[in-house]
């Protein structure tokens, strides 16, 4: 299957990495980046604004992209504060076709990249088609309300997550990372709790969701958790010290693994054609 | 407040504690256990099924309990198989007021104490208004279904979880503990998967369900996740092979703090009297 180069009309897909993705095996994950992307004639741009080691991680990535088959490979560096707006980085944005952040830091993506000339043509890009992936850090980044950082296998707690701004390249949404293998409901839980109306999205590691219009599909070994705390109610918030717990009743969830979708817009799962079983039956 | 020693007409609390509770400062979930069990007046059996060190676990629970107050302290020790048959260790149930069941493994509490002469002396005793206390394995048994082992920090999947019998004191529930701190609600959802008209509850470190007929209260530092997948629905599980993702849409869970009380039979949530706020305010 190969994707047409020409620039679509409608925005890219997203590809939103729960982290530790198979770079080794059969990268189920990544490939579906590079399909996105164009395939054999996919252009891929890497930032590792995230990563306090760019070198490595960079060579990591174009390994395995090119080792996929992507035509071509490039690194975007930005270690330093006026990288992101140099001319040649921006000249490599314009002609990628795949844009992959990858993991380290959440905070040192938005430091380093958010509003440069690098962000600009990043969006532009987008706009014409091409595909934004993320893994780990690169994933917490994609939402307007971001996971800064906040405690594992936690209860929720006021003081469990410390939020801050995005990318927002998927507004209305939280998205946390290493979800099962963290126990990280507690902390996504918490991150809901402050912004009610935001729907939370929990990945797993070397699993991804692939977000395009109003759908994401899930891809990879793991499982994707939906928490909707839409209906729920919880304690006051206002009375409660930062370490007690919060009480909240009525959240709800969904665990999709491979080949399900959800629908953003609805707020429901699509369940795949294969036979389900109620289990009121 | 001193708790009469006059057994009562109603079945004895249960206290269900999730493992790692306080016993060298304020002891909050192992008073509430010596305070139900008749306070100062209290005589408790400590059941040392679970335990591989029998001898340093009871000691370590009769120092406790004699430190926070209760008369008369017991070790029922059952390392070998009729252990739990002997007349001494009968007397010794028949005389408690509160029986309480350490950590360890729960297989073995099952293997050792269940069919016992000890177990029907227990069940007599509740029946008498005495409270049976457990903690991390000494919780899981609580259930007819119990939760044997498991993985944690999963995601749903078939092979997550084994169940098994448990000593059966709280039917139609089943109970995993550590439950934030070891991430267990991936095992506890496929557990529930397998039994779907049960009730799933995950009790954290150092907190406590307290259940008095069809109530239950939290009590302690962490919080109570209870898990209703009474209207969901899932994949079809005879398509599945053991280590695929379970889907589960429309997971109810309701997340619990100190103070904050559960209604089995309606599965709703008692807010305490003060405010709440609903999040879509």
């Amino acid at each position: 299957m190969v994707a047409q180069q020409e620039a679509p009309q409608t925005q890219g897909a997203l590809v939103i990495i729960g982290g530790a993705e198979d770079r080794e095996g059969d990268c189920v994950v990544l490939r579906e980046f590079v399909r996105r992307a164009g395939g054999v004639k996919a252009h891929i741009a890497v930032l590792t604004a995230a990563t306090s080691m760019p070198r490595e991680v960079g060579d990591d990535y174009i390994r395995v992209f090119e080792r996929i088959g992507a035509e071509d490979v490039r690194v975007v560096d930005t270690e330093h504060p006026d990288d992101a707006d140099r001319q040649e980085a921006v000249e490599t944005i314009e002609q990628a076709t795949g844009i992959f952040f990858t993991g380290g830091d959440q905070s040192r993506i938005i430091e380093l990249v958010k509003g440069s000339r690098v962000d600009q043509a990043i969006r532009k890009r987008r706009a014409a088609g091409a595909v934004i992936g993320g893994t780990s850090a690169g994933a917490a980044m994609m939402p307007d309300t971001m996971i800064v950082e906040g405690d594992s296998t936690t209860n929720p707690r006021v003081d469990a997550v410390e939020l801050g701004t995005g990318m927002g390249f998927l507004p209305g949404i939280a998205v946390d990372q290493h979800f099962s293998q963290r126990g990280r409901l507690g902390r996504l839980i918490s991150a809901l709790v402050q912004q009610p109306a935001i729907l939370g999205i929990g990945i797993d590691e070397n699993t991804a969701v692939i977000v395009e219009g109003d759908l994401f599909q899930v891809v990879g070994q793991g499982s994707v958790t939906v928490v909707d705390e839409s209906e729920t109610t919880h304690n006051n918030l206002a009375g409660l010290l930062k370490d007690e717990g919060l009480a909240i009743c009525g959240v709800r969830l969904h665990i999709l693994p491979h080949g399900y979708s959800f629908n953003f817009k609805t707020r429901q799962p699509l369940i795949p054609q294969i036979p389900t079983l109620s289990m009121a039956d």
